[in-house]
């Protein structure tokens, strides 16, 4: 991604450490966070330096060529960071086969990190088919650079079209309560793609205005028929899409399908903490006595779905 | 209202002056604002101390009457504070007619203010009927009594039918980006009514999960075929709401009806002020470079309407 007109990563190998873009700061500051050590990196991913089940896992496969000397304790260790996180528990598996193997393994974390980057790239190439010159495009959440080492699974699409010089114009959903939608508007910016933030509220009024072509999202599992868990609020999206005729497409690596999971309701949601909510910035915004219900991601069933955009391809079955 | 057991209208006069609830102050401190001079009440319609066109119509009248020895200074004056709201026009021609014909002004006044609470409440005795025990119930945005002086529009069949002892629940939306869904969660907090506080992108998950079997907005304006404007985000909330066959109703007293409109397109949408996504509660959020597009409200075409709760009755056409 570029940022300031340099070419960067969410993550890299600089000599014997580990380089993150700090994005606890982000997208007030752009800062350098510096890992030396396993612990280093444990840190980084458990205070959310880094972000992104993608960038979790190669930030992880680092962490273990750090940690190589104490392979079952860096791997414990790494494993206590983010407990729920897929990509995490299989990049650790990957390096712990490395290791026992005795490869390189600031090799073996690079390959693991370059093929993470290589499908976002080809996710990119292939999606970039479905947007037209002059488009005006939705997207939901980050599912950007920043989560994926490089390109992104929604952002690559919108990448590669502004490469190919489409003029493109990107709505972005500021994704209460995160507000991760202010991170894909980072990359945006940085990038030179045109774009301008939104309330999710408002996504529904500019796609009935006609103002919005397309609608790309990414994905954090999708069951074998179809049916996707994505960041909350993504629901509302295609069912709006849907009801005014607009393209709805889910860009994900081949990975994210689970054909452990027969349909989306198979897929369990994570309720989180009020603070979400009730916090912004580490600023108190509501009082003590609100209640509040925070599930973090839904479900959009099948049928709301144009395509999904893979490494592999664009499926539509 | 009630506030912490004791009964509250939004605003209401106390000898030769006029209290009101300080909605800036809201939902963190309660706090009453005395107004003495027609200049007091300006400054409460332009500061926001009050809000939500019936209340600011009722602080208006009152207005004219502290103003009266002057009232075509008065009337320029309060004209001057929130030059689009149709209710505070309507006000002043109503006082200087009452005074004009030298009526008792602070009557005059009372009167206004208590032709609005009694069609709130009529609007709640209507409403409370399509509301049935154990019902869960979604509001978008605040159409309470603070908007309203008393009971509401979309809180008023709830305040009633929790009065009839039915068992309800609430999901209110917090509605960004003003977040007026606090003052929504304060109302029923305060009435003892169970609710929770949501983000407007988990509506559509809790009407998917089947957590919701109702919906009442307020509305804005209302056009000849049906068509009506309300807070952004209301018509993403319509849009889910048919798809998973949960009844939408519209709770609004005749006058919101608008003849001179033919249909929602000659409705004209204000876009609003960067600084009401960038900034919380006086704190920016965002930075700089953000650039936004706020749309402050949004018009959702009759089809998705089950039907309108006036103080009339309700009208399923």
């Amino acid at each position: 991604m570029k940022i300031d007109g340099r070419e960067y990563r969410a993550l890299w190998q600089e000599g014997q450490t580990i380089k993150f873009i700090d994005q606890r700061k982000l997208p007030y500051f752009f800062e350098i966070f510096t890992a030396s050590t396993v612990d280093d990196v444990a840190y980084a991913i458990k205070e959310m330096v880094v972000r992104g089940a993608p960038a979790i896992g190669a930030a992880a496969a680092y962490g273990m060529a750090l940690g190589q000397k104490n392979p079952e304790t860096s791997a414990d260790l790494l494993r206590s960071t983010r407990p729920t996180a897929h990509d995490l528990f299989y990049a650790i598996d990957y390096m712990t086969q490395a290791i026992d193997y005795r490869q390189n393994v600031f090799d073996a974390a690079a390959t693991y990190a370059e093929t993470i980057i290589t499908h976002c790239k080809k996710i990119g190439e292939n999606g970039e088919k479905v947007i037209k010159d002059s488009m005006r495009i939705l997207t939901h959440c980050n599912a950007g650079a920043l989560a994926t080492i490089d390109y992104g699974t929604a952002l690559a699409p919108l990448r590669i079209a502004h490469q190919k010089q489409k003029k493109i114009f990107v709505y972005a959903d500021e994704t209460r309560p995160r507000l991760q939608g202010l991170l894909t508007a980072w990359e945006l910016y940085h990038e030179g793609i045109p774009h301008v933030l939104i309330t999710d509220n408002a996504a529904g009024y500019f796609m009935r205005k006609k103002d919005i072509d397309l609608v790309i999202v990414g994905a954090d599992r999708i069951a074998k028929n179809g049916d996707f868990a994505n960041k909350i609020g993504t629901y509302e999206k295609a069912v709006v899409a849907k009801e005014n005729h607009i393209p709805f497409y889910v860009a994900a690596p081949v990975s994210t399908f689970d054909p452990k999971l027969r349909d989306g309701s198979q897929i369990i949601i994570e309720e989180r903490g009020r603070q979400e909510i009730t916090e912004i910035c580490g600023k108190t915004i509501m009082p003590e006595w609100v209640s509040v219900k925070n599930p973090a991601f839904d479900v959009t069933p099948k049928k709301y779905v144009t395509g999904f955009i893979t490494e592999e391809g664009i499926c539509k079955k």
